[in-house]
């Protein structure tokens, strides 16, 4: 259990969210590169119903994670997981420190990040938030072909690795969790190569203990007095 | 003129691209990173109306840019700005090698790739691409919203500060680059600080170049035999 009162590594979630978030908060990034990497953490909770105003100041959107190490102060769950790729500890490395090895983690990091998870924004929205506006409707069926187009470039560079940058790396852990938007779709099921790799990276123990960790964490929903709803 | 035929990094560009996307294709960040290193750089041009096939080995998407260095292939314009600033360079460094400053230049370099420009993705279809579907026209309103929010949280990062992360870096390259997707609307200018950051951005003799070199790169427009169509 890599959760300790004294650790020195500090990642920020939230207190409490609705069913369908719970174990899906992106705060499951650094659980897991930490799971991984085997450090030790201290969880700081904060209010999702109603963000602290002073929070704004460690991250700039009021979202989560942030982590906190030492003295240092890293928002954005990417950045979160280079810093603690480069970090390092007792696991193996979730980042190499130089040449092809490391490029390729660094671009694999990205391409999660900007070009699939941009995908996924949209389709959560359309599929989930916005699904009975007229707009979202309408919408749905021209993302999906694009959003299929992007997944079946995936699937291709998958056909012939365990995970995308040689060993297991940051860049699967932002990949997978990034997957983890569709996994309620078939988008997933229909591509075998990617089907598998997002199989073996929800298998891995370390995933399994940050998802655990992260649901474990929540508490009771506010009150109405809470939140002044 | 950092572009020489003999240079070790080599960046791929198109060799023509529409009118409305001269100037703004994604290989002017690595291009701008190395015009403030003081790096030279040679370009490989490919079609961006039939992309080669063997170009998705290099890119698993087909986009551009992507970046050779020596022996080191990178992919994602991210990925691609991270290489160069840890590279370093004849010019300041664009990526701090530790500490507080590297932790706040990931953040803001992420927060540009993963919380910026996906809305700016989501704008450019809804406002160009797509502009006389249904859907787009019904998105519009909420989308508008949604993206003046969180450039009001940027407006409010940028207050009481010159560049993103204490000195100019790879990320102010990513957000001011990130940000020109809405330079023919004033979602910009009625934001007084983050109008004036931007306005620093493009000033920078480094940008101009690499927007002079990205420009001067497209040749003549290809016929309809050339490609097939």
């Amino acid at each position: 259990m890599p959760i300790a009162a004294d650790a020195e590594i500090e990642i920020t979630a939230f207190e409490w969210v609705p069913d369908f978030a719970k174990g899906y908060v992106r705060d499951i990034r650094p659980r897991w590169a930490c799971e991984e990497l085997g450090l030790s953490y201290r969880e700081r909770l904060i209010s999702a119903v109603s963000r602290p105003d002073w929070y704004y100041r460690d991250q700039p959107w009021g979202q989560v994670p942030h982590l906190a190490d030492g003295g240092v102060s890293v928002f954005e769950s990417g950045a979160t997981l280079v810093h603690l790729g480069e970090r390092g500890g007792q696991g193996s490395a979730l980042l190499p420190a130089s040449g092809q090895a490391r490029a390729s983690v660094l671009s694999w990091t990205f391409a999660a990040f900007n070009s699939v998870e941009p995908f996924l924004f949209e389709w959560v929205n359309v599929s989930l938030f916005a699904a009975k506006e007229e707009w979202a409707k309408l919408r749905r069926p021209s993302l999906l072909t694009e959003l299929g187009k992007r997944l079946d470039r995936l699937q291709a560079a998958l056909e012939d690795r365990e995970w995308l940058a040689g060993a297991f790396s940051i860049a699967d852990i932002a990949m997978v969790t990034t997957l983890r938007s569709i996994d309620d779709s078939d988008l997933i099921e229909a591509r075998p190569a990617l089907a598998a790799y997002y199989a073996r990276g929800l298998a891995r123990p370390g995933f399994q203990a940050a998802l655990a960790d992260q649901i474990a964490a929540f508490g009771e929903p506010p009150s109405r007095q809470q939140t002044g709803a």
